[in-house]
């Protein structure tokens, strides 16, 4: 990648806020929208989830997950041209004796305040997901694959 | 459902352009970005895509697939109101020799011009989604099962 394609892969994380999450559901995959915040070096997405939702179940199951952040549909002529960055990894609550908890919290919250509400929910817990791997589709016909130290890399630009 | 959620829902499907889809890859879930039309009866999703893609690779083993259809994040406070349409269904490739390919080409132009471009690219093709079940997320706490007689009752509207 050109440092312009970097940088339109760190402002896609930076700046879409709703992800497609994909879990396993009884063998086939499940998909459910979820608000996403990140981890200042890209190591890690955060989600918010309820214990109620089929999603958080698979994810009890089986921490196998796939999230798909996709660029914000301006109305352009070819919505093929959106960027988009997919990732495989795993997905693991972030319970309250963890030693990063609050700092995920803190993050969270900072992107989405309303989520505050839900607090004091019982059932709404943070998970954390770990990226593995990944492919950034850039535009039409111009992908690239993508490791964690892509991610860290391009998350200082 | 009420009439303004049936009326959400169809709007939801009318306006929103890109899609994640999942695919089974090696048993994991695969997750892409996808532009989506769809049949008037809202019977079927149609996506133009690479026999160099995956997602186009794994649907030719394993046809069960998952369709997100979330709408476009406008920037309000809570993204968690946004409205979703997730589905499950069976992906099938539009042959040419199948007696409706026109009329599926015919709808997806329509909707993206800028695809007629790929048509002359031997490895792009035309693929159905038809939904076997769903649910749609009107917005915090309002989730509905959905069957096909619910698409295609709320086609009309």
């Amino acid at each position: 990648m050109d440092e312009q394609t970097e940088q339109t892969l760190a402002l896609l994380i930076r700046s879409t806020r709703t992800g497609a999450l994909a879990t396993f559901h009884d063998g086939e995959p499940n998909l459910a929208m979820v608000a996403v915040a990140f981890a200042d070096d890209f190591s890690a997405f955060y989600i918010h989830v309820s214990r109620l939702g089929k999603h958080t179940r698979d994810m009890e199951k089986d921490a196998r997950v796939s999230l798909l952040l996709t660029e914000t549909d301006d109305g352009r002529a070819d919505p093929q041209t959106l960027a988009r960055l997919s990732i495989h990894g795993t997905a693991d609550p972030v319970t309250k004796t963890d030693s990063g908890s609050e700092r995920v919290k803190g993050i969270y919250l900072a992107r989405f305040p309303e989520a505050k509400k839900l607090l004091s929910l019982g059932d709404f817990g943070f998970w954390r997901i770990t990226p593995k791997e990944g492919r950034f589709v850039a535009g039409f016909a111009q992908a690239f694959n993508i490791v964690p130290e892509t991610l860290k890399k391009i998350s200082s630009l």
